[in-house]
């Protein structure tokens, strides 16, 4: 374990990253789920869950999506979501290998010094939280807040991504490496994490009623691009982020009177913002 | 940090643990807070913060936060409630001297094995997630979801539990000894995570309409027996509590095909039951 970088000199200052130190989001793995509170924007993973990604995109473009329902919502755990079980599929397939964790490859990887309770290794692979073990030289992606996952029944290969959910509570990382992870909410978490919850098993609501809407959901790709969020994330592997994660173990704001010197993988939100 | 323990042998069901490894809470310190959903119950801490605990019952008994308001919810962090600032104290103090943390003392400590990203070292502390630093002999609680802390300005000694917050979403680590903790919700926390989210500076809420009203709040001592609600609380002492914890190390389900075996010290939900 590396010894915690020092304490900054200056404090960070997040307007003040340059540009080049951001990215759009990709509108090729970018889904709009509308519901009737407003969108929530998800950035697929296609480094890490290439065959649920293609999956999601082409049920996304069947409309396979459209019309369906969050029908669960477990306090500090997981919002969860999936059309009628009547449905047919008319593109895509159900269900998929798993997608659990992977070979160490050409993916990028920002790694944190901070030790993990979960994992050998921790940092930033693209947008996306994730961990390592390199005796194993296996690679996956972590159940932060916000991080989206394909649903699956007991079989490790019975997942495909038609029935996905949403963290939104407390990092759940014994689900790491037993779900594939697909995504993650960029914005709108807030929509889905006040929902209220169901009374029923694992927070399954227990009526029709009280399930929200999915009015439909789109791949930001297929709007014209006035349509389109235009989204930036803070680059990973810039800087800036180095510098921002720094601020969030060392924290400058006055009001802190202690600072541990450490941060965790799952409290490091990645910043968003509207492209200026 | 010690070693992982081994993988248990059995399932553990905590439908079968002993009568004697659950215990009651102590009235004199569990408080009722009754919004139009529900009932909150808050069980406080003592043995970290006596000096804002007792504070706390005095307002509590002086009625100083009947008809008070959720002023604040900020996703993935906190919902604050506080009376309106025109309110004069009748009894108790504010501010005071914050209890962010103390030297170790007589408080009971069940270590985790499991290595933490912030402390030193964690574990539980009577009903409470805590850390120690052995090193400098100090120890506190840890802002896990659904604990209670004391809301301050910018000086430290600026708090009094006059305003107070819970946790609810990922735990904010880097707010541990920057705020006294008193206490954790141990039933109804899901009537606070899913409040509207302020659309404010830090989540506060915009306009009076949007707060939720707080009824009453009450000491569960000052309620005849009858009315008070008959929690248990696995005794973190306990031999049922080591295998709870290891059970969650080492998930037994057969839907879970991967144990990282560790957990961190925010990922126990401690049980909370009515007595049988």
């Amino acid at each position: 374990m590396a010894a915690a970088p020092a304490k900054p000199a200056a404090p960070f200052d997040l307007a003040k990253t340059p540009a080049a130190d951001w990215h759009a989001l990709d509108p090729e793995n970018t889904v709009y789920l509308h519901i009737p509170q407003g969108r929530v924007v998800i950035e697929l993973a296609p480094a890490f869950a290439p065959n649920h990604v293609a999956n999601i995109k082409a049920l996304v473009r069947s409309h396979y999506f459209d019309d369906s329902f969050i029908v669960r919502a477990q306090d500090n755990y997981v919002v969860q979501w999936s059309a009628p079980e009547t449905r047919k599929l008319t593109a895509g397939h159900d269900p998929l290998k798993a997608e659990f964790d992977k070979l160490i490859g050409a993916e990028p990887f920002t790694p944190l010094a901070d030790r993990d309770t979960y994992a050998p290794q921790v940092g930033f692979s693209g947008d996306f939280p994730a961990a390592r073990d390199p005796k194993a030289h296996r690679t996956w992606l972590t159940h932060c807040y916000g991080m989206v996952g394909a649903a699956r029944d007991e079989g490790a290969d019975t997942g495909s991504g038609k029935e996905l959910y949403a963290v939104i509570g407390q990092s759940p990382r014994n689900l790491d490496r037993n779900v594939t992870l697909v995504g993650r909410v960029v914005q709108g978490i807030e929509l889905l994490s006040v929902l209220p919850r169901g009374t029923g098993d694992l927070g399954f609501y227990k009526t029709d009623p009280e399930r929200t809407h999915i009015l439909k959901v789109q791949m930001a790709a297929d709007l014209p691009a006035a349509d389109r969020m235009p989204l930036e994330v803070l680059k990973t592997g810039s800087p800036s982020f180095q510098a921002f994660v720094q601020s969030r173990r060392f924290r400058q704001e006055s009001w802190y009177k202690y600072s541990s010197g450490h941060i965790g993988v799952c409290n490091i939100a990645l910043p968003v913002r509207l492209k200026p």
